[in-house]
């Protein structure tokens, strides 16, 4: 499974960044491969100052070894060996017309002191983050994950849909992150889902990436826009900083496990901005986006 | 000793507020008045897009009630009442030769179940975060601040430098936030220091601050930058923010007490940027910067 999961992810990066790189017409990805003294490495790839995208990475990495101190709390354990593999991307659009997305597929072992798999899980999903609110947009990325989801199991959809709300939220500002997508995590073997099947879900999600985020970008990266759209793209950026830095685990995750720090922290957005008291005018189209953001809605 | 306090950085924030706005000259502090819904409350005053200083606070806030559950583990109680009051300052000049500054003094109280203190301690410090050291005016700042220590004991510079470096250090990226100043916390009756000899302590660091910064701000803001001056600053500016979102209690403490949001993170910086694997040339100003934050030095 590791080996299997290890080949898929490398051949995503490709895909993505490939795609990617096609829909920007001016910007390719520099490559850095890096190796973590504890045991493996990575190979990031990052994209700035593009026609579309201002600043991206599209990283994959392979960990393993002994399981940081720092992190056996979280898992339960007092001593383990662990193997980590993923593919995580963010891409900062520098239209504010067009949506920043995250997405993250991950595939975790546990080991005992024999050396076999004492726990395994997938986990990751694939989320939205508008600056102004299409609402055929969100239509469109939904409706992708869905379809993605109900090959599987119809309940899937619903139940990760409600998770990825639930856990890009940024609490201290009673506001989701972005108007969502999927999250998943601790996907394991139970009645009805063998390893092998969470792998076959999990990869489905992974290349259903670039059609759900593709076709908005293409339709929106010619937009005109003011300084004002950029502003508040900027200041809502630092919401996005907010998020990563105080509630995410897969970065506070990196940070504890020596991780890469400047692949961990490529996800941060080029341009902030953090004004004070900042609320958007009644009625105006940054305003209707703060309160789909209060409250998630169904959009499929 | 709690009113005592509180009537202290009441004046010390009028004192310092009208001090900046006379060094900034066209800016002036919008002032809020917030409540706290658990008890309490505080005056909150923002500076912006002035001639010196882009962006800034001097917040004063007294909040009591029951210690929140969040809260309770770190100060190794139950079930308790506290009281807990400050000032606290951050400033972003505009200039890139106009070091940030950072100071807050604090005293908080906690009850047993009669309403008798149980626990009592101020804390706070001051510090300065430079984008271009000036070695001149790092040795100014500290020269004052050992000033306002060895009226009382030689020791406490020393401590307190040392516990100021080690506090405001962002592990993440293996450097100190800035060339660091004052930290103390916890400071409670000993055989030495009876809790007035405290507030002579604290509050004579307090009045210490306009004469540690001003100076330099007077020496620099008049200084003609570049835009490249000016990326630095902003890249620096983006490990200011790691260090308050990531590492920082105060922020922390502020966050899960359901303090004001706003009055927390007006500590963020108006405009940051983040590039993926700076760093500076050789040789350079820029990294001259980076290696006495890597190894903290005497000053004085």
């Amino acid at each position: 499974m590791k080996n299997q999961f290890v080949k898929y992810i490398r051949n995503l990066q490709d895909q993505i960044t490939s795609g990617l790189e096609k829909v920007d017409g001016k910007a390719i990805f520099q490559e850095d491969i890096w190796k973590r003294a504890e045991g493996g490495g990575g190979r990031t790839r990052v994209i700035e100052n593009g026609n579309v995208f201002e600043k991206g990475g599209v990283n994959i990495s392979e960990v393993h070894g002994k399981l940081p101190e720092s992190m056996q709390q979280y898992f339960g354990v007092t001593d383990a060996d662990f193997f980590a593999c993923g593919l995580s991307l963010v891409l900062h659009p520098k239209n504010p017309f067009v949506p920043t997305v995250h997405a993250n597929w991950r595939y975790f072992e546990m080991y005992d002191k024999f050396g076999n798999i004492a726990a395994q899980w997938f986990g990751g999903g694939q989320d939205l983050t508008p600056y102004y609110l299409f609402e055929e947009d969100a239509k469109h990325f939904h409706t992708v994950c869905k379809n993605a989801c109900d090959t599987h199991n119809l309940e899937f959809y619903p139940k990760y849909k409600k998770q990825c709300d639930e856990y890009f939220h940024n609490a201290h500002r009673n506001e989701g992150r972005g108007i969502g997508g999927l999250f998943f995590d601790r996907l394991t073997t139970s009645e009805d889902m063998q390893m092998s099947d969470w792998y076959k879900f999990v990869t489905e999600v992974g290349d259903s990436f670039l059609e759900a985020y593709l076709p908005i970008v293409e339709k929106r990266k010619k937009l005109s826009f003011s300084e004002e759209n950029r502003n508040w793209q900027e200041i809502r950026r630092g919401r996005y900083v907010e998020f990563n830095l105080v509630h995410d685990k897969g970065t506070l995750f990196g940070l504890k496990t020596n991780g890469r720090i400047e692949s961990i922290l490529m996800s941060l957005p080029p341009h902030v901005q953090w004004v004070y008291n900042h609320h958007p005018e009644a009625d105006s189209a940054e305003e209707k986006l703060i309160k789909v953001l209060q409250h998630p809605k169904d959009w499929v």
